[in-house]
C-alpha cells in the first residue's frame, strides 16, 4: 500500500480488464468517475490512462472515453515462470509442501530434457503447491547438477524457488512451456485429493540461461479448475500470455 | 513445391528447430553442409540463414557457425486460429464431419460469451476434426448471427470455416484462449473412440473483430497425444504461440 496512488488506480483498471468485468470494447468509467471512486485529484488518473494507453490496453482519448482495446497484457516473465509471485500478484496466498529432494543419477527422459550424459548427477524435487492452504498443484521439477545442489542448503518450504535462486546468480532466462492434459496418476490424485484419472491441465516447462544452457526441467500439473493459461493473441500486436485463474464452465 | 529453394531450407531448417531436432544452443549445420545436402549453391543457404537470423530464431555469424538462440516464432494468428491451416502447414492432411449446425436462441452462458441478449438468434456447430483421417478433436462453435447464418450456404465438411468466412468479409481479427483441461464427456468419448473421462486439452476461444464485436465462442477438445500448445517466454524477446503436436511422455 505504499504504492503510489496513480499506480494503485492502473492497477486496479489492469485486474478489471484482465477478468473481463471491462471487456473489449466497454467504456471506461469517465475521469470524474475514477477521481470520485479514488478519492483522487485529475493528475493520479490520467496518469493511469496514460500507462494503460501505453501498454496498449486502452484507446479513445483527445476528447473520446477511453475505450478497452485489448484485455491482455503479457505477464512479465518471472510472474508466468513463479508460481509463488503469481499467486501474490492475484493477491492469494502461495504455499508449498516439499515431499522429497534427491539426489539422482539422471534418468534417460531426463537426461535428454537436460541434454545430459545419461547417469550424470541431478536433483530431483516432488512439492505439493497451494492457493490459500488448498492443494491445486504437483510440481516435479529436475535441476542441473550446478544449480539443484544450492537446494541441499535451502528450505524449499519457505517459499520461491525462483525467487532464491536468481538470488544466487542463477540465469533462468528463457522457458519453453508445453501445454496438454493429462489423467491424475496415483501421486497427483492423493496429493491434490482427487480421484485417480481426473483431467489434469499439465504444463512441462524446460528453463534455460539467456545462452541456452539448460537449468531445469519441469512437470507440473495443476487442478483445471483452479488454475488455467490465457492467450491473447490478433492480426497486429504481440501475443499475451497469462497464468489465469480457473474458469469451471 | 514452387517454392523457391532458399524458402524451402529455411522452413526445413525453422521446422527442426521448432521440433527440438536443433535445440537451443545447437549449432546448425555448416554452409557446405546445407549446400551438399540440398545440392544447393552458397547463395540460397546464406539467403535461408539471414531469413532465420532476422527472426531471432539464430546467432552467430562472422565465421563462427550460426547456433540456435530460439525455437520459436509465433505462428500467424491465421495458423494458431484455423486447424485446417495449422495442419497443413505440418505437412498433415486436415479433415472435418459436420455433425449438426442449428439455429438456437442464445442460452444464458452463449449470451454471456458472446456479449448478447439471451433469446438472440445464434448459429450453432458441432463438428469432429481430423488429422490424417484420424479423430483428433470436438468443436463446438457459436457463432453470432449474422455470421453464423452465412455457414447455412456453405459446406462446412468442405474445409476452413475461417478461410470461407475471410473470404466472406467477416473480420476475425482477434482472438482470447483459455486453455485448461477437461474429462471427455459423453459426446467427446464417442466421437474420440476414447473412455468417458479421459483427460482431453481445452481451448476455449472468444473471437472478436478488431473492434471488439464478438463474432464466435468456441469449446475445441482435443486428443493431448496428437495436439499441445507450446509457449515460449524470456525476459527480453516478445513471446512465442504455437499450436504443436503432442508429445506424450
Amino acid at each position: 500500500m505504499d504504492e503510489p496512488l496513480h499506480q494503485r488506480i492502473a492497477a486496479d483498471l489492469r485486474r478489471r480488464i484482465a477478468g473481463n468485468d471491462l471487456p473489449i470494447g466497454a467504456a471506461l468509467p469517465s475521469e470524474s468517475q475514477l477521481c470520485e471512486q479514488w478519492g483522487a485529484s485529475r493528475a493520479p488518473v490520467r496518469q493511469a490512462l496514460a500507462a494503460l494507453r501505453a501498454e496498449g490496453l486502452i484507446g479513445g482519448g483527445q476528447g473520446k472515453p477511453p475505450v478497452v482495446r485489448s484485455t491482455a497484457v503479457s505477464q512479465p516473465f518471472e510472474t508466468f515462470l513463479s508460481f509463488s509471485r503469481w499467486a501474490r500478484e492475484l493477491g492469494r496466498t502461495p504455499g508449498q509442501r516439499t515431499l522429497e529432494i534427491a539426489r539422482r543419477a539422471a534418468s534417460p527422459e531426463t537426461a535428454g530434457a537436460l541434454s545430459l550424459p545419461e547417469g550424470d548427477p541431478v536433483v530431483e524435487l516432488l512439492r505439493l503447491r497451494l492457493l490459500d492452504g488448498v492443494p491445486v498443484m504437483v510440481e516435479r521439477t529436475t535441476f542441473v547438477w550446478p544449480v539443484g545442489r544450492l537446494l541441499f542448503d535451502h528450505d524449499c518450504d519457505s517459499g520461491s524457488i525462483f525467487a532464491f535462486l536468481t538470488a544466487q546468480g542463477v540465469d533462468l532466462a528463457r522457458a519453453r512451456h508445453v501445454i496438454d492434459a493429462v489423467g491424475a496418476d496415483p501421486v497427483d490424485a492423493d496429493l491434490l485429493d482427487i480421484p485417480p484419472g481426473t483431467a489434469l491441465l499439465r504444463e512441462r516447462r524446460h528453463t534455460t540461461s539467456a545462452a541456452g544452457e539448460p537449468i531445469e526441467y519441469s512437470d507440473d500439473r495443476y487442478r483445471p479448475d483452479v488454475v488455467s493459461f490465457t492467450i491473447e493473441n490478433s492480426q497486429q500486436a504481440r501475443p499475451a500470455l497469462l497464468r489465469t485463474r480457473g474458469q469451471v464452465s
